[in-house]
Formats: structure tokens, C-alpha cells, sequence
């Protein structure tokens, strides 16, 4: 097998000039497992860093069913048509772009992908959620430095992964169909606190009476909950990606998000902390995997866990047994 | 100064015949930080511990000024006139029981506290959040040991203690006042998915028909959320401290709630599941706090953290620097 040299100031300038296989490749590069590849891939983003950040991050979430594909389609096919540059990116394996779609369809995105504003990436397929979510971070910001002004980060809504895309972006939109109650059992608890602005989806033929009871319906729940962003509002919207209604408005609550941000200088600060809680968590994530990545450390603990629940040991006791020098 | 010389079989046997000076000397043992206290209370405690668990371990929440002192007097004092036998503790040091009243009565509490059923501690008021959960724990055992059939604890719905209670009853209650909008705006995201029931206070005089209306809300609101505990649907009730009307139902809906969890076996399990929690997280607590306190790794982190926020490392270069066999 022939090694091929990477030349990491040429891939720079490629990706700057938005070459999409270049951009491809550097993706490829971060998403690698190979231990040079890695250390490549790091120097590639050190050089692209001071092009990064001029983006709208938007995260795009809800339950299977409704609809993130296809909305997704409509609103990145609409900020393309108005001369937007799209990066469309999935943080889980499962989420409709990476192909985890029940119905299998091959049409997903498809005219969004041949936009020529648009670029569609779907998840890194293997890994921990606390390495994926460092690949998707890293991706974002290759797509930044290679011009992108919005990028979409799709998430399935049902599992962890929410959290992560939260502490990614600018802007949460969580995804909801009508008869609000009964869907929202099947999501996450406190997923309505993270959402910004909340889509009521499949607002179309029939529906369009129902869509307007359940923006009704969450706008009265949003006034009860904590405001996902400090000193904003979070909304509620009925859309039709298949009648093309409400896209427009979705844009321009997001508009009047990012201007009434950057005013406040919340968008800033946010932005610095999400940086700043990135580079602890993966401190923790680190130290906890260390610690009982070590055979002897996890049966121990496991043993000490048994005693523990069986009564036979305090709490204490058992972190004494584990750290002798415990205070 | 004497030395005093305990004699933890002595101490445990009078805790267990629920003396109450005992009791109040082996809780000052677990709060002590001497390290000799500090392992005969381990010691202590471990002899106890095939008596501890007999208790419903009851949280009591709520913004300042939703009266929480005043219900845990009317509620406590209603139970131990059943009969029961009911110890208040409190988490955080600005608690009601801890004197962190703003307007400083020192009758708080003071029919309960002389009731003869009735045991009341204010909060440790020293040490870390972590630190206090532990203790506070640790006391909740030793009343058990004492044979309180009702534990109480009480914390201010603010800041982050109130998912460490969460992490040590079986049923969490959230005092709210009426005209839940705005005066939940104080309080903690999240915190009405930790509630298992909701109680909206001050039910009383002119009160009564917006109470019943309030109710009515958190009614349509806890329906859109989460459970707080799997297989139980969270219930609002008006209660009135001061007319004592609603007290009564409030403790039928934890029987209530005892007697199905009990059925189904999740009481069993959630407090397997907390105690497992409970060691995990110190654990963690320990290899984070080990790392950072360490002068050195402190300052490294911080030095790499401006470098991260100024664009001139990747936070995943700062975490090779920090670790140099990270993966």
C-alpha cells in the first residue's frame, strides 16, 4: 500500500478556497484513527483556527418521525437559493443523513447535496459519543474556515447526544409534530430547555388547524420553563417543509437571535465558554477513562460496588479502599 | 483539652435505641473533619448500616418564600401526631432549618423541633457541595439506624443541590407559590422534572381560587414533561400550612406513590441505583480533584486554556499536552 504524503499548508489553502474534496479529505484526516494521521489532522486545524468561528451553528434535533430530513432539505435548499453557504453535519450514526432512516430512502437530501452551496456529511460512524462529539466539533470548524456562513448539526433526540450538540452551537431548534403530549414522551427529559425555537412540523393540508393548537399549546410551556439562552425567549413555529411554509420565519427568528446575541455580547461569551467546557470535559472524560481503563481499578471498584450494596461496606470505606489517601 | 475516648459499640447501641443526644454525637462524628473522627464514624456507621433503609426519604424544595419551613412544621408535626417518627435535614446552609431566613425568626420549626417524634438538624455548614451531599447522606443513614420513619430533607431550589437530593430520596416535592410563571423564572432548569409531586402553597384566604387555578396549570405542564420517576406521573396539590388543609392528601399521594413503586420493585431498584451512583461520583470527585489539586496541573490547564481561547492551540493539542499518551 503506497503512502501518500499529506502536505498540511496545501490542504490549508485548499480547504480555504473551499475545494470540496479537499475539505472532504481534511474531514477524512480528523476523522482517522491512524496515530500520524491524528497528529496531521491537529496541525491542519492549528493552521485553519483563525479562519474559523464566522458561522451560524444551528442545532437541529426531534424524535424519528418528524422529520429532520426533510426539513433540513427545505430550510438548507432555501438559504442556498438565497446565497448561503450550508454545511449539513450528524452527530449520531443513527441520524437521517448517516443513513438511519427505517424507511431506507435513498432520496434524503438529495437535492441539498447537489446544491452547489451545500455540502452534506454524515456522522462519524464509529467511536465513543465523547469522541464523536470531538470529531463533529472539529469537522465544524473546518467547514467554517472553508466558508460555510451556516452549519446544521443534526441529532436523533432520544438519546445523549442533545446535550453535546447544545454545548456546540449558537441557535437549538428542536423539531415536534402536532399532539404535542403524547410525542413528547418518547424524547429526552429537558430536551424543551435546551430548544431555542421549537418547530411544529407537517403543518400541511389537514394538519394546519392542529400545527396552530400545538404552537399554541408550547408557547405556553416555554413560558414555565428556563430559557434555554439567557435573555432570549424561546419560540414556537409551525412549519410545512412540503408546502414550504414557515421556512422564512425560521430564518428570521434565528436572524433576530443571533443580532439581539451579538448586541447583549452573550454570543461571544457563550462561545468562549463552550471552548473553555470542551477542553474540561474532555480533562474529566480523560481522567475517569484512565483511571478505569485499567483492568485492575475497574474489578476492584466492581468488587467494592457488591460489598457496598450488600451492606457490608459504607461508601466511605469502599473510596478509602480505592484511594488510601483520601480526605 | 480532654481527649474523649468513644466507644462505638456503646454509641451505636444508643443510636439504635434512639437516644437523642446519641444520635446528635454520632452525627457530629460523620461531620467532624479530625481524621480519627472521621474513621470511627465510618466504623459507626458501618455497624448501623444493617438497620438503615426503613424510612421514606422525602426531598422538599422550593424557591425563597414559598414557605418551606412553615410546611415542613405543619406537615412534619402532622405525621408525628400519626404517630410516625420524622427527622428534618437540611443541604445547603442558607436552608430554612439552617437560619438562612431573610427575615431571621427564631420560631421556625419550634413546635416541631419540641415534638417528642421529632428530630431536627440544621445543614453541616462547612465544606464543599460535594462534601455536604456525603454527609448529609451519611445522617440520613443514622437516623434510619435511630428508627425515623420520615426523613426530610430540605433544600433551597436555586443552586445544584437540589439533583444530589434527588440522588438520595425516593420522593421529591416542589414547593411553588401561585402564579407559577413568573416565580418560576428563579428557579433551577430542569427542576420540575426532578419533582415527583408539586405542591402550591399558601392555598389559603383570597388565595384559594388562584391556587386551584395554578394547580390546574402545573397539571397541563407536568404532563408535557418527563417523570421524574419511571412508571409515576408527577401530581400537583394546593395545601394550605397555615389553614393545614391539603396536608393530608400531600402524604397519601407519597403512600400512594410508595405502595406502587414497592409493587413494581423500582423503589428497590432506584436506591440500589443511588447508592451505586453515590460511590461512582465520588470516585469521579476524587480523580478530578486529585488532578487539580495539584498546583502544577492547575496551572498548566489554565495557561493552556487562554492559549485554546486565543486561536493558538486545538483543545485537542492542549489535552496532549496535559496528557501525552492521550489517544
Amino acid at each position: 500500500k503506497q503512502k501518500q504524503q499529506i502536505d498540511i499548508q496545501q490542504l490549508a489553502g485548499e480547504v480555504r478556497e473551499a475545494k470540496r474534496t479537499s475539505l472532504s479529505k481534511a474531514i477524512t484526516l480528523i476523522e482517522s484513527s491512524n496515530p500520524e494521521h491524528k497528529i496531521m489532522a491537529q496541525q491542519l486545524l492549528q493552521e485553519l483556527l483563525p479562519y474559523t468561528g464566522n458561522s451560524v451553528r444551528i442545532g437541529i434535533t426531534g424524535v424519528p418521525g418528524a422529520g429532520k430530513s426533510t426539513f433540513i432539505e427545505a430550510f438548507g435548499t432555501m438559504l442556498c437559493n438565497m446565497g448561503k453557504r450550508v454545511a449539513v453535519l450528524a452527530i449520531d450514526p443513527s441520524s437521517s443523513i448517516s443513513g438511519g432512516s427505517v424507511l431506507g430512502d435513498k432520496t434524503r437530501m438529495e437535492n441539498l447535496s447537489r446544491h452547489e452551496n451545500a455540502f452534506v456529511r454524515p456522522s462519524p460512524s464509529a467511536g465513543t459519543l465523547g469522541g464523536v462529539h470531538k470529531k463533529t466539533r472539529e469537522t465544524m470548524l473546518l467547514c467554517e474556515a472553508a466558508g460555510y456562513d451556516v452549519i446544521l448539526i443534526e441529532t436523533v433526540g432520544v438519546g445523549q447526544s442533545e446535550t453535546y450538540v447544545r454545548g456546540m452551537v449558537d441557535f437549538f431548534l428542536l423539531l415536534v409534530l402536532t399532539g404535542a403530549g403524547d410525542e413528547l414522551q418518547g424524547m429526552k427529559k429537558g430536551i424543551m430547555e435546551l430548544a431555542d425555537g421549537i418547530v411544529v412540523h407537517k403543518a400541511d393540508g389537514d394538519n394546519v388547524e392542529k400545527a396552530k393548537n400545538t404552537v399554541r399549546e408550547y408557547r405556553k410551556i416555554l413560558h414555565f420553563l428556563q430559557p434555554s439562552t439567557p435573555g432570549w425567549e424561546s419560540q414556537a413555529l409551525a412549519v410545512s417543509s412540503y408546502e414550504k411554509t414557515g421556512l422564512k420565519e425560521v430564518w428570521e427568528m434565528i436572524l433576530s437571535f443571533e443580532k439581539q446575541m451579538k448586541e447583549s455580547g452573550y454570543w461571544y461569551t457563550r462561545r468562549r465558554e463552550q471552548t473553555s467546557d470542551w477542553f474540561y470535559s474532555m480533562i474529566h472524560d480523560h481522567l475517569i477513562d484512565s483511571f478505569f481503563g485499567k483492568k485492575e481499578n475497574k474489578e476492584l471498584v466492581k468488587q467494592l460496588e457488591e460489598e457496598i450494596l450488600q451492606g457490608k461496606l459504607t461508601v466511605t470505606q469502599g473510596i478509602h479502599q480505592l484511594f488510601p489517601d483520601f480526605g
